[in-house]
């Protein structure tokens, strides 16, 4: 067995993506496993424009197990961090590096700590499922570090119990978080439907919003859904199986009008759900009119061109996550946003439009005298809305379907230092 | 038979209350008949405050059947106004007025154009029901005039074939809207529950508030929601039977708690399926978030003092109707209401606040300097709004349940002229 006294340090880097669901995930029929009381199916968003990158690393010299969020740490001490430190440690095996003179046997995994460093390229209180990337992310590189034989589906589920909606990030492209039915959870996981280059058409517009309000957390408002609300068990029981199968036929077609009729209605339905809940839950509408008026515009420009051009769909928290049938329908989605929604004048539209920022220039739009400039959508006509709503959104983010976990070989991407295991 | 060279004149003058509803009519099975697809269950507002006065006059100097809205000429061609004119017509008995030497037979009646002239001490286009109140008052007043011996609940057939909801304005206090099964709809009408004396502690505070958009109509809206929404058959099938008979149950015993649950929850759960239609319907949050308030106001008071002191439910558009305990908690709800809405600064108080005023005395408000006044509510502590809602809310109504349709004797306060049946 390695030497406790050696000053070694093993270290791995892995990036995880986060990921919109498209057929919704709100309810659990065990709240300490976090299994689900239905299916749900989410689109993996590109990493290069979100995900977490996570570092973990193993020494003797280690005292305690310690985590960095963001460079700030954080404890560790929460159920649901235990219980993935705790599945993973168990499915440890062998690891040498003969190189570096290091032989952990997997019956030791359990005696030595582990540092971790996480880090989010989006802003992690801003509700685009952080702790979905976050956990995933942390499974995936500790399994990588401990030498876990499990395959991503096993995983997934070790992911599932530290954040629900974080056994989807486990892999890109089209992913269904299929419910299971055993009382373990065994097979409560995740499984790939089409990776991210079966359907490359997609482009995915994200409306960053502030709230000023502090949301119910999902955690408490899926409780008392399922405590307190008839509708969503029937919605979990007879409808969503039927989604569930007509959405896998959707994506395996990419038949769009499809796929984005099923993505608006499950949305609204998962809201319908949360205000039918007592106490009503409005992630949808506790700030502004934002949402509605997204959404408004939406079915409006869609109807106007008798098929849908662009599905939407909100999590719970007031961001839109906007899917266009294609990179020209993205150019017409970006002008319609940043109609409505202008930057504040002293916003520099460099930082307004992240992400794949050659859908700004396919719109034409250069500087902020083009967005001024923008025409009002000809489906309007002449109901031009009076206001515009300036500030009203953060921040947009382009992005489309991407990939799943990759491990970071090159060093210089890792979080904490290679020799002192602190974050760098 | 009346010599139709006469001149003579016959005039009748009712009075019919509009009913907000507790458990909610969303739906028809038949769009013609006007059949719903559940029960529901309504509380009769008082006419003193809010009503509908028509006068119905017959002559056999009329060229036509004639009608006027506040005072407006309106067609009478729609198929609604038609099928009550049928209805009625076809009920009609023998009328004798010996005093005017009027005698007019069953088989006569339709050879006789009618007038009607019909106005509502609220504003129509309010969303305060006035359609119910309107075709309800018609109904009443032409059995009237025209001796029509079918008993209240046949009546409410025929007002159910003019609008749905008027079918339970033809009684006060609270009324239940028998689905039926019949497809003929003679099984579907309103029934009484009890009158307004049963329970006459409760105080109902209605929020007018002037919607800035315009609304799906709720004969749209409710097609598309039977076309669209998988929650809505849920809802008409499984859970309204459940609420129909708890509600009941809660009126016969004066249970406010129980009432109010109901009240709330079947209120979120329509908005809920107007959610879960395609498109969307937005009936709670279309232009601001002032219901979001109300309700939030309400529910945390009501857990503040461990059992609910106010129900809230709101209709088709944007105004709050909500029920209070008794007088003294409606005093508490008037304070909170001001202090969330105080009046513009040029609305004078004594039109702000109407209706029972005695409620405004007893909440100690006289002037305007006393709602500048108002301390926040208890129960949100150091929560205090850092923004009051000047200018939200056109007006408030204070009133109570209330008595069923009038017929009024006094001539003074008739619509039509008694000599040319034109209106005054």
């Amino acid at each position: 067995m390695a030497d406790k006294s050696q000053n070694w340090i093993l270290i791995v880097t892995a990036q995880t993506p986060t990921n919109i669901a498209v057929i919704k995930y709100w309810g659990k029929r065990d709240e300490t496993l976090i299994l689900p009381v239905n299916d749900s199916i989410s689109v993996t968003l590109d990493p290069n424009h979100l995900c977490t990158t996570t570092t973990v690393a193993v020494s003797p010299s280690f005292e305690k197990d310690r985590m960095w969020l963001n460079g700030k740490e954080i404890s560790l001490s929460g159920d649901r961090f235990q219980s993935c430190l705790r599945e993973i440690r168990s499915r440890a095996s062998d690891v040498e590096d003969e190189e570096k003179g290091i032989c952990i046997r997997k019956q030791d995994w359990d005696k030595f700590h582990v540092h971790i460093a996480s880090y989010n390229n989006f802003p992690t209180a801003a509700g685009l499922a952080s702790s979905a990337a976050g956990l995933a992310c942390l499974v995936f590189a500790l399994a990588k570090l401990m030498n876990v034989k499990e395959d991503l589906g096993q995983l997934s589920a070790i992911a599932r119990q530290g954040s629900g909606s974080a056994c989807r990030s486990l892999y890109g492209g089209f992913v269904k978080w299929v419910m299971g039915n055993d009382a373990s959870g065994s097979d409560s996981i995740a499984v790939q439907l089409a990776n991210e280059t079966h359907w490359d058409d997609l482009v995915i517009i994200i409306a960053v919003v502030s709230s000023r309000q502090k949301e119910t957390s999902s955690t408490t408002g899926m409780r008392e859904s399922v405590e307190t609300s008839p509708l969503l068990h029937h919605r979990a029981k007879e409808v969503v199986p039927k989604r569930i199968l007509q959405m896998q036929e959707a994506i395996q077609n990419r038949d769009f009008p499809s796929f984005a009729r099923l993505t608006c209605t499950d949305s609204n339905q998962f809201h319908a759900v949360c205000l039918d809940t007592r106490p009503p839950i409005f992630y949808m509408n506790d700030t502004s009119h934002r949402q509605v008026l997204i959404i408004n515009c939406i079915e409006k420009w869609n109807r106007s061109e008798g098929t849908p051009q662009v599905a939407y769909t909100f999590d719970a928290g007031p961001n839109a996550v906007l899917i266009a049938r294609n990179r020209n329908v993205a150019t017409l989605l970006l002008q319609r946003l940043l109609f409505y929604f202008p930057p504040h004048p002293d916003t520099e539209l460099n930082s307004y439009v992240i992400g794949d920022k050659s859908i700004l220039q396919d719109a034409g739009i250069e500087a902020m005298k083009d967005v001024e400039a923008l025409l009002p959508p000809p489906e309007i006509k002449d109901n031009v809305p009076s206001q515009k709503y300036k500030g009203d959104v953060s921040y947009f983010i382009c992005t489309k379907p991407g990939r799943g976990p990759v491990v970071l070989a090159d060093e210089s991407q890792s979080l904490l230092h290679p020799k002192t295991g602190l974050p760098k």
